[in-house]
């Protein structure tokens, strides 16, 4: 096969990169033309970019280098065996570091990422079968009779998708194509190994449908991209059912062209549907896209958090029923709101609708954010909505593993690490003739006819200054207008520009000028929101907003006595807004109205606590909230999004 | 080690039946003097003698008996090896079948079941080692070597723990010894192995210690005893850790003596404590028994259902935080309502408050019996609160493993089986000169002054006629008045002989004759509850019950075109009470107006659902509740215990 790009294939540094044959409306600005330059996001880049590094150190605390060494005959008896260390997919943390690494280098180019992406491609290299074949833990474990002999569990595919992905990502951002010659012989290796005429199985863990559509992106191989397509049309056959395992948690009780909407294991669910994506707009497949766009509605409607938080369940790591949305027991896992950041983007491409746009913002400023420490390098791997005051400490109070520098089981660091150094890359598409803004940081553009220079505060000021740095005559620019962003407003060099219709985008086509301003004013009110009557766990409570952010009450901020799990809100005069350069490294907060809740007049189906469980209506207190994701960065205490709603009277209503 | 029977041991068919030296305020009427002639329980009775005749061809279906012939030398190639089937605790299935088996004897005495007993004790006993261990699996799969290999997870103490349990019952129902013999090898092997001075460790899962008292209380040996001290006293100190475990699962955070509330597993929790309760009493341990006390306190305050059911969170199997009680993902195993009900039992026996028979009879009626169907021969094994029209049918529309008739984990339906066959071993209890009804059937008790005949509707009536049949003189009745039977009164041949006090016991001391006749009067009010305001989960909701029964509306029981996920209950007049002989069997239905949910103002934190989620404010219309126990004997569909109170005008509170 070759592996020369044919001319459809385009470059640019985009971690998602449809060829100029795709059918999508607009192509994404690579992290080489897109480049956040301050504000809310460099900071937090700039976080993630220490966590790159000490993710090395992690990784070679964990073991999962030293497995690549082992199978590769680098350490233990040179002859590739050995003793592999931690789970079945441990090459995968490797690999989305290794990605990682490419975009922080797109980012800010340091030699010392060279230089390890150097040293761990060689490992991966060395590692690698004769015939292609890669998977250090299984070849040390079981070696070539292990090969695929549990594809339910093995995640040999999935750790193939994760190096395909980061040897996309080094091409492209470094150049180095050493370890894209190592994946493109597994790729044909899988190409050889598995199809309809082949080895008719897919992986128990969906990733590779959207790699193998990147690796013919980069290479122009078709194979690839039949091979990616097998893969998404075998499931939902009941092939794991073969392996005796229940089909929904693998995403394979219904055929992705039949499902209405998602279930079962909420991360291999959303990776298997961006790869659907990748791959209905590289085969033109509007079918398919039509049924992705239903399902991504109906997960968006029924099955999401407020926070954008995908997956309801503990147990299986699952999406629940159709609004069954617990607060306090969300699972919410970090690289669930990843997989759906990662799906809703490549919607966005296809579709163009901004409420894929707003989809995006919103997993990204909540439940992928809230999902690592502001110092970057620690993390979340479940995100609930709500953590008790009476949590029970060595239990349950940190919720899941707590927030950790690492994992036993390590899947959301390194997939944190490449989502945050890849940001940029998620800022703007162009299409000819046309440059889309979808997300707002203080940054710089390049577009195909349009340079522009972004200057904001946001999220904390609505406010977004784009100024034509350069232009190649007329060509529209089209910015993203929230659905929140009622009132919005813009101007071009003071002339009001309008409509800025929110949920969708305002069109500017002029014969731009460098040094002309676009201001876009997008206003932050702070908005109470309820859920859906059938989202039975919220019922009576609101919960609060602001711009992108969801709010949370985190105890800490809270006067003494107060205790989160008794109080309900007191409608009244909207909340006091400040914003606070000192606390969280600065976040704008919400002080509200609020009191303990009142007993109703008759509950007592059972007897009350031995101390008392009743709480008494007390007076009014100031209720401080902050944004979601910044809980939990000064201890772990009670927590919460939503919040019942009183009356005036102090009776809950 | 003596195994004669010390004077101080009591005769009597009861399930727990503490020495004379024990520290109880009262002994348990054995089946041999506690009858249920008719009525409500008599009719589940006669299903379980049906399903404790099924049981034996499920066991033999499953494999259970088969690992047991395969250790014995039975089958296979006779010479005690061979493949077992199914989970490590297979043997505990047929164990608790065959204490079902003594039970089902003592109230309805059958030829088959005795020589079911036969047979299958012969297997049991020919399984057993030389030294006293058994354990049909372990000896299978890993013969010697494997002994205690892996406790926390070997269950094989908790497989000890239900054959002594059922070996005890087949002596104290049908004098036949062969069982003991058995059971008492093996415990003389556990006495040999385990101590502080011997192998230091715990099973992973509790029941030898309620065994191991019972053993004594049997045999008046007091190794037994000892031992279940000790296995008591050696959990909560990190014996679990040892294994590389996180103790709190097994009950092994903390040592039961310092425990304030219960955590981790549910059915090991309750286990425990109800084993802990049996060593309180026959050490007279009073400091124990309040710690206890304390506990059950705070499990029902704020780990309990509103149906008695236990532990809310699927994994794990786990009781959840404080007041974390989700109606929809309640895990409330069967077992763990069977746990319930005998600690509770044993706190009852030990204080003789009636708070703990009031816990007994809502787990009994609720919790309990929706464990089974109406058949007596398909069960749940967890017991949810809710279950949503919107179910995804393949993946969750029946909960858990749904109404079956056996599971691959078998623990739940022989469990229900020894508990329904000796049902009549909870209802009465003896003191000198008093006798005590905790609960209400028709039936007969012959306690040691007074003999009674019961006879009453109960649960559908609240009117219980007890008539003298026998008396030695003057003595005490003993009558619990329910926690919720406010208003109830009591007469002596027609004369108002008061006060009854709802949670307490009504004391009636005379010297009785044959013919006087005692009406006790509990009106069934239809009681409107809520939950206590940190239950979350069912905010701004409202539950029925009347008696002793929680009620829950059933899809099929409304009008076409409702939606039980988007009621509300209308506030009004009482509801409409009826009984309905010819519904499941005879149940008295409740009918209440209601109407859909009306869509808050802004309730749009996300897009519709594609479909159109927002249910409109609709007519008022009937809605029927049912017993919650008879819930799913006709078909599964949405179904709720809370419902959202909604306000005359339809704008849901």
């Amino acid at each position: 096969m070759s592996s020369d790009a044919p001319p459809v294939v385009r470059t640019g540094q985009s971690p998602a990169r449809p060829t100029d044959a795709a059918t999508v409306t607009s192509h994404p600005l690579g992290l080489d033309r897109a480049r956040i330059t301050g504000g809310f996001w460099a900071d937090r880049q700039r976080a993630g970019a220490e966590a790159v590094r000490v993710g090395h150190e992690q990784l070679e605390r964990a073991g999962n280098l030293h497995n690549l060494r082992l199978a590769g005959g680098r350490t233990g008896g040179g002859d590739g065996t050995g003793e592999a260390v931690g789970p079945v997919f441990a090459d995968s943390d490797v690999y989305k570091w290794l990605e990682a690494v490419a975009w922080e280098y797109a980012r800010e180019p340091a030699e010392d990422l060279l230089e390890r992406q150097r040293e761990v491609t060689a490992l991966v290299a060395a590692a690698q079968q004769p015939d292609g074949y890669l998977n250090s833990v299984v070849q040390l474990r079981s070696g070539e009779a292990g090969r695929y002999a549990d594809l339910p569990w093995s995640h040999e595919h999935y750790c193939a998708g994760h190096l395909i992905q980061a040897a996309v990502a080094q091409v492209r951002c470094t150049g180095d194509r050493a370890l894209l010659e190592v994946a493109v012989r597994l790729a044909d290796h899988l190409v050889e190994t598995f199809g309809e005429d082949r080895r008719h199985d897919v992986d128990g863990h969906p990733v590779i449908e959207m790699a193998l559509v990147e690796l013919y992106r980069e290479t122009g191989t078709p194979a690839y991209l039949e091979l990616a397509r097998y893969f998404v049309d075998a499931r939902g056959h009941g092939l794991m059912a073969s392996y005796g395992k229940e089909p929904t948690y693998f995403s394979d009780r219904v055929p992705v062209r039949e499902a209405t909407t998602v279930e079962g294991h909420a991360v291999r669910a959303v990776y298997l549907t961006a790869g659907a994506t990748d791959l209905a707009t590289e085969t033109g497949d509007t079918a398919l896209l039509a049924t992705l766009d239903a399902q991504f509605s109906t997960m968006w409607a029924t099955k999401t958090y407020l926070t954008g938080g995908l997956g309801s369940r503990w147990d299986w790591e699952a999406f629940g029923e159709p609004y069954e949305l617990p607060p306090d027991r969300a699972y919410a896992e970090t690289c669930a709101a990843i997989g759906g950041i990662q799906w809703a983007w490549r919607m966005l491409l296809a579709t163009g609708e901004a409420r894929y746009g707003d989809a995006l913002e919103r997993m990204l400023f909540n439940g992928f954010l809230a999902g690592v420490s502001l110092h970057g390098t620690e993390y979340f791997y479940v995100n609930p909505l709500q953590l008790r005051g009476s949590s029970q400490p060595d239990e349950n109070r940190s919720p899941a593993h707590g927030r950790r520098g690492w994992f036993a089981c390590a899947c959301c660091p390194p997939n944190v690490m490449r989502t945050m150094s890849g940001l940029a890359g998620l800022l703007a598409s162009t299409a000819p003739g046309v440059l889309s803004v979808h997300q707002y940081a203080t940054a710089t553009l390049d577009g195909d006819e349009l340079g522009l220079e972004l200057t904001t505060d946001y999220p904390w000021s609505g406010q977004v200054r784009l100024e034509v740095t350069r232009s190649s005559g007329r060509s529209t620019l089209r910015l993203r207008v929230p659905g929140w962003a009622a009132g919005a407003t813009v101007t071009v060099d003071g002339a009001e520009a309008g409509p800025a219709t929110p949920g969708g985008y305002v069109e500017l086509e002029r014969d731009w000028q460098p040094g002309q301003v676009v201001l876009l004013d997008l206003p932050l009110t702070v908005r109470t929101v309820t859920a859906h009557p059938r989202v039975d766990a919220v019922r009576g409570c609101v919960a609060l907003e602001r711009g992108p952010l969801v709010y949370a009450f985190e105890h800490v901020d809270q006067q003494p006595g107060v205790e989160l799990d008794d109080i309900t809100l007191v409608p009244g005069p909207d909340a006091r807004v400040q914003h606070e350069p000192g606390l969280l490294e600065g976040v704008t907060t919400l002080t509200l109205r609020g009191r303990p809740a009142r007993a109703p007049e008759e509950y007592r189906p059972w007897p009350w606590p031995v101390d008392g469980g009743a709480p008494v209506p007390g007076d009014e207190v100031d209720l401080v909230a902050i944004p979601y994701y910044a809980w939990a960065n000064r201890e772990i205490d009670a927590m919460r999004v939503w919040v019942p709603l009183g009356s005036p009277g102090g009776t809950p209503s």
